[in-house]
């Protein structure tokens, strides 16, 4: 029965697959929404474009659209994120980016996965219910803003002056990141965040004194040099494997269970296929299941680099008073900031006692620390997910977390409150090139995804 | 009956004195004759007024005078070295740069310490001897260049297609450093030179690929960061304390002699106006004794920057796939350049394998290495110079070394030969600011040191 009914709005899809690509990817494509430098006149023409019932609230940042426009209280509601600007062209591309080019069943052009492409798949989903005359089983609140790729407006600014929009929902879902592979469909249920610190290393000055940059000729070896202090403090955070030698970091990262091990294990991820694409012989790890758990689960540290020292590639012999090195912590479930942030201080502020230095040393957090995001795999959301997927694909969806933050994740899920449930559902393919030249979606991802995302709907309402 | 003779001298140079300021020094201020942008005419006019018996080489690097002009054969023989050349003005003068003045004392001027004042003091002494009717007593063969500040044109080149000028001298004296402090006159018998290296650290590439630098979101936890690998091998050059931590360099080190450390107790160093002139806490050592030692007679390391990761103060995530680090050592007798270089390469590749890395780890030695240089201060030269100093300040000199390097002192060892004498025989004072802004001599070492350079040569004559 369920089945049956789903299947009308499938069939649809298909029939209305050229039409999709002809009067809706192509067209948006077309329309250079590039976010750094937005006219009024195209984001107008966009959201004329992109959206039936529309209720701008603060044009031309987010536009919301509700389906039905009064919601039906029978019915469970989700909210759909995406956004229709995008990057700037950029150099290097084969074929046009701003006209919808197919090659051998890849869709080109700037926008077509990232994020043009799965915003109109929503959209696509939803004309073809109406199509097919099947009654959308959600009610659907569509949010699409227009300042995601420049960062300029944060969306969270936005999400927090209009929380009673996002305390409506029973779960949202976004469709912004990709699968983990070329092969495999995911559904994302986590993202490590980032708390990045400086420390600083400089000279007491004496009352009165501006330590400069000191001949190396007259004063070296009879000065506590900040430079070989800060790479000594830089060498106690990490070995080369990577392994954080801050004491109580590790403590704070959630034990792993034997199901999230068989988790792993399951996913489809190629280690020749990643050592391509970092291009050296680099990985620490021999295999999927160590390099995942390490880019998702496990924190991670990075030295980004030195700050008040030369840079140049030139032999320069001078002392530097002060310098500072930046390095970043990715942090996982549950390590909060307050106490990552707590231990780095008091690990780095001890070490440097110990080396007896007249010179001082500060460590400071850079920036604001976000936490980690990380869902509950086994809601309705995600259920529906797996259902949909194992439908469409024929295939149980790896569960797949991201190495990175995605803000607009956190930002939502704080407006909708944690009890709310959001899953993260890519469209495109790991190689679809979102930032980059020749930007690609799938003729193939471009047609299963509608139907996905209209499964996804209906399993939920039927969950 | 010697000191009557050089009493005649001493009673001219101060009969004369107004006249070396104003006849002399003061013209040579006024010619702006900056090395970087020197110009034939700029040059000519030197030439003419430094120097009476000019044998012009190669105009206008280098200028060699003869005084008599056949070497008297009874009389032994002293190469004289100085430069013309000086610095840019530069910012914050509150003197004229170029038109001597006389202010408490201190005649300020570009050049007047660095090193026209030198080179015209050598002139004066001679042209007090021929006033008086004093016979020199001895071969003079006075040798001023005019790129020592530009460095763009290297004495050495000159020295070693000139050899055979070299090798009729019995010593030779250079005034071109400074005393150790404002007080106190003192002979120059050492240099450390400077071995550089680079330790390059990058991820191995695929055949074909080149690696670029990665997202930390994505890619760190999972591969080996060579800045991570970088700063754990720069931290195992020194120590907080400047102690180098390579195996065997120390022992390269000639042991210190008691004689040493006495002629170390004697010297006149002040901690307070070290620690005034670095302009912070920083200084390692609580005593002269042992600041002076470690900047003169130890090696030291100092770790000058890194290049390839981000030098910026922003927050900036990436993870960079090949970063070189910039560190020098100072060597000291009997260190050699080839068993230095030996000692780091080696020390570097067994510590980088300990790391089990995929990474490469390349360490190179960067430009040419000179060596330190250091002088018997128990031969004649410089006992005419303690001699002379005693005359004239009534004084034992401090008995220095230099930090630095100065490439002329080698450059003239190298094409006398290493049986001859070279001796430096400061004029200014510590705080002289040869390279700064209000660069000044002082009218007292204006005329004492004429006196000390004249009792030099006496004192040399008669050893």
């Amino acid at each position: 029965m369920l089945s049956d009914t789903l299947d009308q709005v499938f069939t649809k899809i298909d029939q209305l697959s050229q039409h999709f690509i002809t009067d809706r990817l192509a067209k948006a494509v077309g329309i250079q929404s590039v976010s750094s430098d937005l006219t009024t006149e195209g984001r107008t023409k966009v959201d004329q474009e992109a959206a039936g019932h529309t209720a701008v609230l603060k044009l031309p940042d987010v536009i919301l659209a509700n389906h039905p426009a009064t919601p039906d209280l029978k019915k469970r509601t989700v909210l759909i994120y995406g956004h229709y600007d995008v990057q700037p062209e950029g150099d290097g591309w084969t074929h046009p980016a701003w006209e919808l080019t197919e090659v051998n069943g890849k869709l080109y052009g700037r926008g077509s996965t990232d994020d043009k492409g799965p915003v109109l798949a929503w959209l696509s989903a939803l004309e073809a219910y109406q199509k097919a005359e099947v009654d959308v089983p959600v009610n659907l609140r569509l949010c699409f803003e227009g300042m995601e790729e420049s960062g300029l407006v944060r969306f969270s600014e936005f999400a927090q002056e209009h929380k009673d929009i996002f305390t409506k929902f029973d779960a949202a879902c976004i469709s912004d990141n990709y699968w983990l592979t070329t092969r495999k469909p995911c559904l994302t249920y986590g993202l490590r965040d980032i708390n990045y610190f400086t420390i600083t290393i400089a000279q007491k000055p004496l009352p009165g004194h501006e330590p400069v940059p000191l001949h190396s000729g007259i004063y070296r070896g009879t000065v506590h040099e900040p430079m070989t202090e800060l790479v000594i403090m830089l060498s106690k955070l990490a070995d080369s494997n990577g392994n954080i030698l801050i004491p109580g970091i590790n403590g704070l990262v959630d034990d792993v269970t034997p199901d999230e091990i068989a988790q792993y294990e399951d996913i489809d991820f190629d280690m020749d296929e990643f050592r391509s694409t970092i291009g050296s012989e680099a990985a620490i790890y021999a295999t999927a299941k160590d390099t995942l758990m390490h880019r998702w689960r496990y924190p991670s540290i990075t030295i980004h680099g030195i700050n008040g020292a030369d840079p140049s590639p030139n032999q320069t012999t001078a002392i530097y008073p002060k310098v500072t090195g930046k390095f970043s912590i990715r942090t996982v479930p549950t390590m909060e900031g307050k106490a990552v942030m707590a231990l780095v201080v008091h690990y780095l502020e001890q070490e440097f006692k110990k080396l007896g230095s007249t010179n001082t040393c500060e460590v400071k957090q850079f920036g604001e620390s976000a936490p980690y995001w990380v869902a509950n795999t086994e809601d309705s959301d995600f259920a529906a997910g797996r259902a949909a997927t194992n439908r469409v694909y024929n295939t149980k969806p790896d569960l797949t977390r991201e190495g990175g933050s995605i803000g607009v994740t956190l930002d939502i899920q704080n407006a909708l409150g944690h009890d709310k449930s959001i899953m993260l559902l890519p469209v495109g393919r790991s190689d679809d090139g979102a930032h980059g030249p020749d930007e690609k979606l799938d003729r193939d991802n471009h047609i299963k995804e509608r139907k996905l995302l209209g499964a996804y709907w209906w399993y939920f309402a039927n969950a």
